[in-house]
Order: structure tokens, then C-alpha cells, then sequence
């Protein structure tokens, strides 16, 4: 899919088909989040793939508006390793950069998303750390719900030329 | 060009040819940018498009890592509005996730960029918001160079299998 198209028409999905996603399909969403930048290219994202079924429904019920993980096959937790940021206080934009790439390449591969924010809502870290086995300085930012649409979103044309100011405020 | 080439190829680049960069395509920038999702569709970010000569060079002043202003034509500057924040504290991701496809929309249509961070460092934050006329409440998250590569960079595979975890950390 062309490349500005796949920006223009990704929309947050909320009803999911359960076929699987394939590892080739996966790989390649994660390369494309770990194609982001970040602040002296520190990378300091890490991932969880998760596509085990009860693990799916126990995220559903720590997040409080990710219901959508009963029906979909798969969710990619997007952290920040807090251990090994190397510009204190970036992580959060290089993390959000990453989420962003994942959300548009799927939407290339014929993938449905929608994020699902955590930090900084303590109970939703908390709750997900927990849950996964995941370091207290491992912190989650996003979770991405991954799967096959399963409802019909055409295309919103958000530009607003009220938000554009030119050379000064 | 295809999105995940344009997502995979994107670098940062830092030396630009001085060949304007046309409304039509600032426009497609903007755009690309305001389709990020946001929090609850909050939309909060805000945009000055810089594209006048001494404004680009004060901005090389008062960024510490913006001297490549001097020598390219367009900067825009991704803010985030607190007075229209609806879910507090998602604002950064929002305005990270606009910047990130205003960096893969340029790509794909041939134009380099490079991502100079603002916001959380207080200084570069004050200093813009000063030359710029922006009120204390809108805050510079990002200050993205846009111009034509002037250097070649190839693609970097940053895919990294060990920052991957399955299903548990």
C-alpha cells in the first residue's frame, strides 16, 4: 500500500476477526516500530507479542477499555526500559514513534489496530507488569490490539487548517 | 513509494539542499501528521510552519541541536495545547505520534527530516516559545528540519530479537 495512503486511512478498530497473524506479519511489524527514531538513537523499546488466548482475556480485564482483546488474535506491548534510556525523559516520544509505525504498517498489511494507552496510568502499568512477569523499570506505554477488522471505518479527513500557524504563533 | 519502504528507510538526516519545499506538499505534512490517533481523539497538537529565512536562523540558536536550520527551508513545529488536552497527560504521545508520520509522509515523498526534541527540556521549550509569540499553554514537543537530503544515508536494519518477548517477559 502506498505509503501515504496507509497513514491517511488508519483508523482505531474495535471488532476483530480471530484469525491468527502470521510470524512473517509480526517480524515485520516489529521491524517497522524499531524503524522509528529516538532520541540519540537510544532504542530503549522493548516488545511483548502476545497471541496466547487466556493471556489475551487477563490483559482484557487489567486495561480498562481493552475489551476488544476477547475477540482478536493478537496484542503487541509496546515499553520503555527505563534501565537503559540514555537521554533521561525521551523514552515516551521513541516509544510512541515505535507505536506509531506499527499502527500505520499494519495498516499497509490489511491489519486493524487500535492503541491502547498505559503510562502513565499507574493501575494499567501496574496491572500489565504484573501480569506479564515484567520488571518494575520496564514500563508499558502502549498496547496495540492486531487483527483482521472486523467493522467498516471509511476514511476522516482530520486536517484542520485552524491548527496551523505560519512562522509565528 | 510503498509504506513500510517508506517506514524502513526512513533516517535523519541533517544536510539539506535549500530548495524550497512547495504548499502542496506542507499541506500532505500536515495532513499525514493530524491522522495520528490521539487519546480519546483529543487532537490537542498544533503546528507553526516555519519556512522564513532569519526565523529558521534564530531557531538554530536557540535549539541546541538545530544548526542544520541554517541550510534548509522548512522546520515544523509540533505542539501540544494543555487548555485543549481532554485526557490529561496523553498529550506527548499524541504530538509523538503526528511527528512520527509528518517524518514517514516526508520520506515517502522524497523529502529528508530530522526529529529535534523540545519538550520535557525546559530551555529549548521557553527559548521557542519566546521567538515564536507561543502561549505558555502550548507546548513545542517537537521542532522537525524538512528539506531535500543533501547526504546518503542507506538503510539500517535496527530489527533486534532480543528486545522481543513472547507472551511473557
Amino acid at each position: 500500500m502506498d505509503a501515504l495512503e496507509a497513514i491517511l486511512t488508519r483508523r482505531s478498530i474495535r471488532k476483530y476477526k480471530n484469525d491468527p497473524v502470521d510470524e512473517v506479519t509480526i517480524r515485520m511489524l516489529l521491524a517497522a516500530a524499531m524503524s522509528a527514531p529516538s532520541a540519540r538513537n537510544q532504542q530503549c523499546w522493548r516488545f511483548v507479542v502476545v497471541t496466547d488466548r487466556p493471556t489475551l482475556e487477563a490483559l482484557a480485564t487489567v486495561h480498562p477499555y481493552a475489551k476488544t482483546l476477547k475477540e482478536e488474535p493478537l496484542a503487541v506491548l509496546v515499553c520503555g526500559d527505563l534501565d537503559a534510556e540514555q537521554t533521561p525523559d525521551f523514552w515516551v516520544q521513541d516509544c510512541a514513534a515505535a507505536t506509531q509505525n506499527l499502527l500505520v504498517a499494519a495498516n499497509a498489511l490489511g491489519l486493524g489496530t487500535v492503541w491502547l494507552g498505559c503510562h502513565p496510568r499507574a493501575d494499567r502499568v501496574r496491572g500489565i507488569q504484573e501480569l506479564l512477569g515484567i520488571p518494575k523499570t520496564v514500563v508499558p506505554l502502549s498496547l496495540v490490539a492486531v487483527g483482521r477488522s472486523d467493522e467498516v471505518k471509511g476514511t476522516e479527513d482530520r486536517y484542520d487548517e485552524k491548527k496551523v500557524h505560519y512562522d509565528r504563533w
